[in-house]
């Protein structure tokens, strides 16, 4: 093992990972736990700043996951952190919704190409399983198709037939094709039975963890959507993960296809919790009859943090930053890999990179690349899409790619001494 | 109609209402909407602060809901408040959790009588879901008792069958009791089969909404945990609702009786938005098992604040400052309903008082004296229990009684003209 420019003590993050195996199912649950990571990665972090973050142990990472996706500025955004405390000062979680709301609902629907009105929540299973119960009520049917593995949160519909503590009734209205098939898309539908299908629900692009992404083609977007029309069945994006970060008007407006309905959250409020249900007027009777609520659902600081957090992006052209950080990332790993001899796969629109190795079918080679990462300072997943903020500007890339780069040549020296 | 002390312009109101029809289903949706409460009820209030809101228009209110429940020390309480904006500012979504969920389990552990371990969420949907996916996982069964019309949130098992946009499949592993009912109870376990029967969920008390508040039989209690023994199922407490405000320990420690798992949210955090699932060391295992995650689910902002609402709700001996402050609250209603020569029933504990008149079986009598409670200045719900906090003090009641004083002689004075 090469020795690493950053290790400090890791004692604090090493008391906390035991004090939790006590009181927390497994010691962490849920996709922040980092038990199949190893040790190089930090199981808690203290701070955030920006592109940077760093652990409770006082080890800086330039941080590539933005939380999985909702640091959209950068961590401890200064204006968008002031909205929403002095809105909490004022009054945050009230006995009714501030004013935010109508103002917010009026801003996506004005920014969202195919919304017509807008409802809020706070997780995106929220929002995904929202848009089911809607496109129920709407179609009087019960079907749903979905991509083989795609992710669109924990509800029973959502998970896999082998997911612990589901029944067969969570999966029995749900059908499988694959992504960017349009051929297994109509084979879905006819083991569905046309007249039962109420959604098809498609993620903007494929970002199943494990595998390459993959851009949706053109074809594909404009043939689910005759299909749904065909059938009678509503088209549902789930832009839990990409919206926002990758295009403000909605997933597939790039290929001029309208969804009928979509579910957004993650990157909304920079971080705080929010998550949206879009639709198109056809369904707003739907959508006002379906049992939808929650406690915190109308809380008036993360909408105030949403208004900023959309109006900054747009001011600073945020997008388009985004973009451009992420291509350099992207060109520089392709290249550190060449140079130091291994075959990659840097996939993904640039917002969201995944690099993933040629003949790696365990995914061994990644995960020592990636603790290579964690060592080296850079805070990264190896199987899971990685999410660039606009605080990833050009100096904080270069910095990245200098720690990659010896996370690859820790490999390289790690790979020659095994073959040594 | 009597002359109102309060009533100055509606007209932001009204304005935001319109511009919301126009952007969100229904104008509004779910638990606070008041479209069926009448124009005395405002749609959109701008600020809290201790016992009082004020709606958009400057209109004050007494707020007897608490956001219905969140709100636990007082609207926009200082150092709650203070501790999430510098947690904010310091990191609150992170690409890991930070130190304050293991402090958070640590301090529920000790405090919650059966939790040997927590898990937290956003939504009290989420934790009485999750309550329900990790018995089926650790019971390898299906089934589901719930006591009827009870609200343990929108998932699919647990709403009406009738609920638009669910399907025969989310309510096939569902059977219904009647509250305080052990009979029903063995009624429902034959019917799903004794060996089917994965959990049975209860609320600490019965506070459906429509019908008064019930206390559980003692005998209830004990009879459903010995039924869960008998038949191997696991007991559930939904505590989303009075977890904190009733009873720290959890809600049915005061009958001694010990839940396997119980679903938290609502006050935990004074407003953050928190919710916490506890279980016993057995079902640690299916609980680690299980998908669960959510991005906001690790934010330490949250946690912060309620490590800071623990520590102040007991070091204030907070709920005992409610049930004192309800217990007048409560006591005063029954007075002037009687002076004003109306029968009525005042029910719940006291920190989650409800009062329904006689004779009142379409609910329209409580409906006009809760439009008079808003018109003169009280928020409350007509049919849903509503909430005290520790800044309800003695001063605030007694003023509240005055305003709802002249909501019974407003309601008196309009049956007195509708009678003449």
């Amino acid at each position: 093992m090469s020795t690493t420019p950053v290790s400090p003590s890791r004692a604090i993050d090493a008391e906390l990972r035991e004090r939790a195996s006590r009181v927390i199912p497994g010691g962490m649950y849920g996709h922040l736990s980092t038990r199949r990571l190893g040790a190089d990665y930090p199981q808690f972090m203290a701070r955030g700043a920006g592109a940077r973050a760093w652990d409770v142990d006082g080890r800086e990472f330039i941080d590539l996951m933005c939380a999985f996706g909702p640091i959209l500025l950068g961590h401890a955004h200064p204006e968008v952190d002031a909205v929403a405390a002095a809105t909490s000062a004022r009054g945050d979680v009230l006995s009714t919704p501030g004013p935010e709301m109508v103002e917010l609902a009026e801003l996506f629907t004005a920014e969202v190409e195919h919304a017509d009105w807008a409802m809020f929540a706070k997780n995106g299973t929220d929002t995904n399983d929202l848009a089911v119960v809607v496109a129920r009520a709407h179609t009087g049917r019960s079907k749903v198709l979905m991509a083989h593995d795609s992710y669109h949160g924990i509800g029973g519909w959502a998970l896999p037939p082998e997911s612990p503590g589901t029944t067969a009734e969570d999966h029995a209205n749900t059908v499988f094709f694959t992504y960017n098939d349009l051929d297994s898309v109509e084979a879905a539908v006819a083991v569905a039975g046309e007249e039962q299908v109420a959604a098809i629900v498609c993620t903007p692009h494929r970002h199943h963890v494990f595998v390459d992404q993959l851009q949706a083609d053109p074809e594909f977007a404009s043939g689910v959507r005759e299909i749904c029309d065909r059938i009678g069945a509503m088209l549902v994006i789930d832009d839990v993960r990409c919206g926002a970060r990758i295009d403000l008007r909605g997933g597939w407006a790039v290929h001029g296809v309208r969804p009928d309905l979509s579910a957004w959250s993650k990157s909304l409020a920079n971080g705080y919790p929010l998550a949206a249900l879009f639709g198109t007027e056809p369904l707003a009777e739907a959508a006002s009859r379906i049992t939808a609520t929650g406690s915190f659902w109308y809380a008036a600081a993360p909408m105030a943090a949403a208004l900023v957090t959309v109006r900054v992006l747009k001011e600073t052209d945020g997008i388009a930053k985004m973009r451009a950080s992420g291509t350099r990332l992207q060109q520089g790993l392709r290249a550190q890999a060449d140079r130091h001899g291994f075959s990659v796969r840097v996939t993904g629109p640039p917002q969201m990179p995944l690099l993933l190795f040629d003949e790696d079918p365990d995914h061994r080679t990644v995960l020592a690349w990636a603790r290579a990462c964690a060592r080296n300072g850079v805070y990264l997943h190896p199987v899971h899409n990685w999410f660039m903020s606009t605080a990833h500007d050009e100096a904080i890339i270069d910095e990245a790619l200098e720690r990659t780069d010896r996370a690859f040549a820790e490999l390289e020296s790690d790979a020659g001494g095994a073959a040594g």
